[in-house]
């Protein structure tokens, strides 16, 4: 067998472990018993461990030097090779007990936010966060170590390869600056014009059987995945078993119902990536900028649209038979315009400066002018000063909202922002390639649009760099200018 | 550290693949998408060969000869440690390559089976079963070997530790000798005396709520497990968080409730596992004859009771206001003694007859004097001679009723019988210490019966043997006698 034939064989090994952490963690955020959580994180973090030392075997070692001497003709193999190659750097960068203890730390961390979180109690939860922090920092300084970068960097590396601060300053720059006029004038518009319909409460099971209907629509295979609750929406599994959750407010729907859209992007990349590749790294998809692209494109682009709008108010319509609900009146609810203190609540004209204060944030942790503990007030100042909005004894709605730094996931953030700018910058091209894409989304129509995506980025995996992907599909390096055109386009023009 | 603390540590590990392989077990009957077998089986498969590399890693042989020399005076330790020996012989005696070859084959084979079985297909589903089965004979002959014992009482000791032939052999033919005499009796009496109610439909849902009232007042903690739906109904999981599933049909309620009650008897034993020993072999459950008669015991001896029928019938009686149902009626309807194919539904009369028929069949298959393709017909001869009934053209209700031979379980069923035989004797002594159990039950209340049970086997463990488990708790070495000695005394005393 060739040193490289060895390696797709030990990784496809490893990718029974992924499968095993993929699903595990789910359970744990869905199904798992309250009293289950100690042996979870233990076996979570011993499952990290077994994944880590098989990634950092010796053999693997030589199996790379070997392959690399005559890498693969073929370009999936060739692009495998060089993404196994990264993988096992950064896993020899780091010792497999802190891969333990990492998985543990944050499993528990997590665990315990839940609760934390509810009880608006940052003081107990402080000092878990501390602890998995300071693994984190570890962590990042191995990894900037053998890649030649700065801890930041690392972590940003971790969940969107090649993905750096020297590109994220000058676009976060740009948005900081254009999006607070933009939003006093779009203020100044809705007062004006929108009407936003108000929607009336609506039972949890409604929501679910509305939900369902827009998956099947947008393109989810119900025999390929579930949709279920959770504290916090999301998306895991395995391509083949997709897992997405959503929560339901009875008292306001459209979240949930915007929240299952959401996740039925990153669903169907999952669902769509090439079978044949599955079980290796070149197979994944390509980082969560461009995860976040794909459930943006079906919300921001597609869902929050004039047309979705027309699709949707009748399924509304028939659950609520005492009140009118117009696809205008239903559109300006899905596009209202109003500062909150919650990122996953935010419109998206507000959001990207909801991911900056976090940014910026975990910059200044990373670097050391930051400490954990210091976290709530430095939160407070930035969204009074960004959001105009405070969190001072709320740190339930402010630094502990989100299940990001519970979970061990600094570095993540930028993601959602990027991925929104792919998102524009992807819709765009779809549509210089199929105009009529909107018209087909105002008949509940997803195909156009998701062929296209299929073709891609969803069958591109990780044969390509994110840059590539958008050189290849767009003709253009990221950028945030069809994000601000869309942003103009929608609210301004009408 | 000393050896034993190696082999401590080392087995707490494998205990995280043991969880893993439990949960995404249960995942898999309970949760799992269509599509998402293959790779399931995948997993499950890589999880079980990586179980069994580090059960045979040379380093465990090395510490268990170490620490052999020197046992720990602590009696767990110790018994631990005896524990550790056999399974490490037990996973040295087979290559790697087969448990991973047994795992797939057999999960695919019980994917298969689901759709099979409903089509009455015998002839897709016997080359599958071939196949799962040849591997079991090579397992079974590598066991035999390495234990010194014949292949059949290789795959006994499986399920049962220590459980052989020669013990089951004269107790079966007893149970074969006394019963038939005994159903003819009964059902004489019955059809003279029983006027069994007939329960009304009953949704799914009401049958959930009074189960999970049922699951409360026998001892089941909802924080460590939950309950679910399946094919075919079982308890998985792990001691804190414990799985268990039924199936239910609107127009039988009492076989889903007794369902419910027989594997909320499974899941207490696990729940009252000793917590410290949770992660050791000494920590599981003694084998599945003793589990079984944590089921059987609260099913069989608590449940079908006139007592348990005095709580039951009021809260059958909430959701049926149309029709009455008297305590007499219901006991009767839970004590009907009537032939049928299905092992599942059948009373606890006949119920050893369905087991030992499986029983000769698989001593006839281990020893090769039955192949599988012509367990069709043998089926229908022992059913047609020992039930009365005839599976000829419905293999559906014949050889393809159970999930455990596509799931590869070859040497279980003998544990449901022994575990009858233990829940009588263990019932009998429950009642010379606790006179007023019954009386307990009639209210509801399983606290002494429990804690009763909670001291002398499931804190045990797998701290002594079956036989000396038996021993400390009755007094008394396995017999048939208490069984045979309730069924007359329930089914032709009154």
């Amino acid at each position: 067998m060739s040193a490289y034939d060895s390696l797709e064989k030990h990784f496809e090994e490893i990718y029974s472990l992924n499968h095993a952490l993929n699903i595990l963690g789910w359970d744990e955020a869905v199904i798992m018993a309250k009293q289950g959580g100690a042996a979870r994180a233990n076996a979570l973090a011993t499952l990290e461990k077994l994944r880590h030392e098989r990634l950092t075997l010796p053999e693997v070692g030589d199996w790379l030097a070997d392959a690399l001497t005559q890498p693969p003709a073929d370009p999936w193999q060739a692009a495998n090779l060089k993404l196994m190659y990264k993988t096992h750097k950064k896993a020899t960068a780091i010792p497999s007990s802190l891969a333990y203890e990492l998985k543990e730390a944050s499993i528990r961390a997590e665990q315990a936010w839940r609760q934390y979180r509810q009880d608006n109690n940052w003081a107990d939860f402080c000092p878990l966060l501390e602890h998995s922090f300071s693994l984190i920092l570890r962590k990042a300084a191995h990894y900037a170590d053998t890649l030649g970068v700065s801890p930041y960097d690392a972590c940003l590396d971790d969940f969107s390869p090649h993905l750096t601060q020297a590109t994220l300053d000058p676009l976060f720059q740009q948005l900081k600056t254009a999006l607070p006029p933009l939003i006093t004038q779009i203020q100044e518009h809705q007062a004006r014009h929108a009407q936003p319909a108000s929607l009336p409460p609506l039972s949890p099971d409604a929501q679910k059987a509305i939900g369902t209907t827009l998956m099947t629509h947008i393109g989810f295979d119900f025999e390929r995945g579930r949709l279920d609750e959770s504290h916090h929406p999301f998306c895991g599994g395995v391509p083949t078993d997709v897992r997405l959750t959503t929560r339901y407010n009875t008292d306001e729907a459209l979240t949930g119902l915007m929240g299952i859209c959401h996740e039925t992007g990153h669903a169907c990349y999952e669902q769509h990536l090439p079978d044949t590749w599955h079980h290796q790294p070149v197979g994944e998809a390509l980082g969560m900028a461009v995860h976040e692209s794909q459930s943006l494109i079906i919300e921001m682009e597609a869902c929050r649209s004039q047309e979705f709008a027309h699709f949707l108010s009748p399924l509304l319509q028939e659950q609520t038979p005492h009140q009118q609900i117009t696809a205008t009146g239903l559109f300006h609810a899905m596009t209202e315009v109003k500062p909150t203190l919650i990122r996953v609540n935010a419109n998206e004209v507000h959001y990207p400066l909801h991911v900056i204060l976090r940014y910026e944030l975990e910059k200044s942790l990373l670097n050391g002018d930051l400490r954990i503990t210091d976290l709530p007030a430095a939160w407070d100042d930035a969204m009074t000063q960004t959001i105009g909005l405070s969190t001072k004894g709320n740190d339930r709605d402010g630094v502990m909202q989100d299940v990001h730094w519970p979970a061990g996931l600094f570095g993540y953030f930028p993601a959602y922002t990027v991925g929104r700018l792919i998102a524009a910058q992807l819709y765009h091209a779809a549509l210089q390639a199929h105009p009529d894409i909107p018209q087909h989304i105002a008949q509940g129509d997803f195909t156009a649009l998701m062929n296209w995506l299929t073709k891609h980025v969803h069958q591109q995996a990780s044969l390509t760099s994110m840059n590539e992907l958008l050189h290849n599909s767009t003709g253009e390096p990221l950028n945030a200018d069809y994000f601000l055109q869309h942003i103009r386009s929608r609210y301004l023009n009408d």
